[in-house]
């Protein structure tokens, strides 16, 4: 299969090409960053496109990429309700065309939020710790935010967390977002980390997703790359492609 | 709902009697022991049993059951296939009656196990580690060793887990239970604990299941009582009562 | 040697019974609760005394102790300084006599609460995570917020730990225990467990310490029996007979 | 305080100047490395060399900071026996210069190491597990071979491990360092960790550390050439200078 990186000179785009490069079944069709022209990839019969590239300029990819019947896998961000429409407009008219667009492509970080989705109705208590470099602006984390948010959904429901707390120190039993409550660590050293804590009669359950490093994106982009073709109109996250 | 249990004055019986006693939608109809007459059921009007008694007794204790429309969720062990079939051919006479049979109720167990073999073909290495007090006779645990299988067998077909290990002592690296190294740690204090580790690149994801207290059984017993009516027939295991 | 048991009736009094039985080098002397005479200690030529009482009684068993130069080794809770000052003077004119009082005996709990002090001055970050089931009424507990000034102190004259939050939910970052953030996790199935985490560059540290069950005192204090001997005077917690 | 670093275009060198730099109380005297000469060190008023350089050239680097009364903070391997009487030697000469070699610079590691000694007496059961990237060659790591010989120093004369196991596979007890049973995992993903649980009566203790990225050694280094200067003589890791 032929691949080309859009934002091949960006950190991501680099250790794509990179994975690309490096894995037997692809073969690295075209390096193409801001200032070079769109039609190397047609010109170099390029199938799949990976865009790591900017808000700025993601749409005016997508509309050569969908209008040339190239697939394409998106890491890009800044994708409104609006945008997405537009695309699926675009997709609607080249029905051939696959766009999968993903806010994040850690396969672990993908399972461990449905994993977490599929355990909560079946527990009587669930915390969420995430725990990140001190650099870190937001906290709670998006991602624990999200995870917190599908939990209490999957809740819908049920009796809320048992806690018998009535003296304390504020903030101690952390953020609550949608009555999950949710821990943030802020430590010299660590990386990316995720623990989502269930408990019942006797049992807990731990699941925990480790970031070591920023190549967790490439395997969930590879195994996008592999699928697309077989996905003809717009996907939205990884998701989709795993067998769950 | 009127709900008995039959071997009621052993250790795991009294936990359940107390615990259906405890439940607002459930009545305990009535308690039964080896020594009582099983007609205490029928003349209680119990809908469904709860067995946790010995294999000496189990088979009989079903075909009452079965013959009288009551319901059975059994933990009783030494169900081999040859058992299994007879059940069905009892259950196929009588189409109401529904009996599920598990070996395992810990609903942390058996969603880590499900969660385990899902996320098995997305990973390049996986390894799992089990923890029990040193009065365990067998290592891995049973647990382990059906972890390990469910994992490989929904990797058949993908590259072993890499490792250059060449020099060493023996038993480091684990045992070998198809392709899936397998750890077994004994300590004072523990109780049963198991993590499955898989890794890929950047990333590593954990489920870890804590059984630290012998209730943890209890849940999935009464999540099996609940649903028991909805489910004729022979059901094997809590997973299917899940939503997954 | 001979050793007694004071509260001997009681949850904790019992369990130290049996321990003091199953004990090769230890025998139990005579088992005293509310209503019996403290003469049965003197009369059993008891050695030491294990103490698990009621604040209320406390200090008289303890004068009849001292008095008559029987060892005591005192879980009941209740000490003020000023008691201790009463003990103090008592022993003043019994030299031969000792008492060891300790608000914790777990040996776990005591070795992570030290070695986090001894580990806090050598790294950027330190955050506390207590876990324990949802009876609890206080967060942080006791024993976490105790660590967390333990570090504190530790720490005096260092950098505060790094922190770029700037945006987020009220109680993410925990509970603020002199510049230590304190996280309070509340889960059914959970006994109490502690967690303390430092952070330095490409390096983390944690120590945790786990109690599943309600005998997690008995080692320490067999210790504290076994040693009491050596220790004339009054001897507050068991880290002094810690070779640390 | 004017330090030097030799060995400066190497991968660890460069982050040790990087180091060096960044650090308010430092400054970087000199960048040696091979074909320079070491009259750049005396020439730039060098007070403190890091060496992270070679076995072939170490001695002859040690020969001149020694004569020069250039104290010296060594992270190059191959030191012997031998090696280190002729280091004493020269140092008996220049009773004002100080050398420090240390094996392993990362803080976290020296303290676990230091606390699972400190911990071993008071266990009834104490295991290792420790967890690196596939591409290392040597189960159990040399650190883990270390710690348990450690621990096992620590225990001499208690009971082993309890330990029921009497049917199992091979290897899943782990390899046997003198009584204290070593697990190795291989996990794409993982860089190096390690763990150390220790059990007793209802309690465990778990001392774990997690080396991240390899920028772990930079504190060690930073408060060795901190302190060296109080320290003549030579000293063997970085222990000594921990207030432990």
């Amino acid at each position: 299969m032929r691949v080309a990186v859009l934002g091949a000179r960006g950190k991501v785009g680099t250790t794509m090409c990179d994975a690309v490069r490096a894995a037997d079944d692809l073969t690295l069709s075209a390096e193409v960053d801001a200032g070079d022209a769109l039609s190397l990839l047609t010109g170099s019969d390029t199938e799949v496109v990976i865009d790591f590239t900017h808000p700025d300029v993601v749409m005016d990819n997508l509309k050569f990429l969908i209008d040339n019947g190239i697939h394409a896998v998106v890491g890009t961000t800044g994708f409104t309700d609006e945008r997405l429409d537009t695309v699926r407009s675009w997709l609607a008219d080249h029905p051939e065309s696959a766009v999968l667009i993903a806010p994040n492509f850690a396969i672990g970080a993908v399972l461990s939020m449905h994993f977490a989705q599929k355990a909560a109705p079946y527990f009587e208590s669930v915390e969420v710790i995430e725990l990140h470099h001190p650099h870190k602006a937001d906290a709670p984390s998006g991602t624990a935010t999200r995870t917190a948010r599908l939990i209490a959904e999957a809740r819908k429901g049920l009796p809320p967390n048992p806690d018998a707390t009535s003296t304390g120190l504020d903030g101690a039993r952390g953020a609550d977002v949608d009555g999950v409550p949710v821990h943030s660590i802020r430590l010299t050293g660590l990386v990316a980390h995720q623990e989502v804590l269930f408990g019942t009669l006797g049992e807990t359950l731990t699941i925990r997703h480790d970031s070591l490093d920023r190549t967790s994106f490439v395997p969930g982009v590879l195994l996008a790359v592999r699928q697309i073709a077989n996905r003809p109109g717009l996907t939205i996250g990884i998701e989709p492609l795993l067998d769950l």
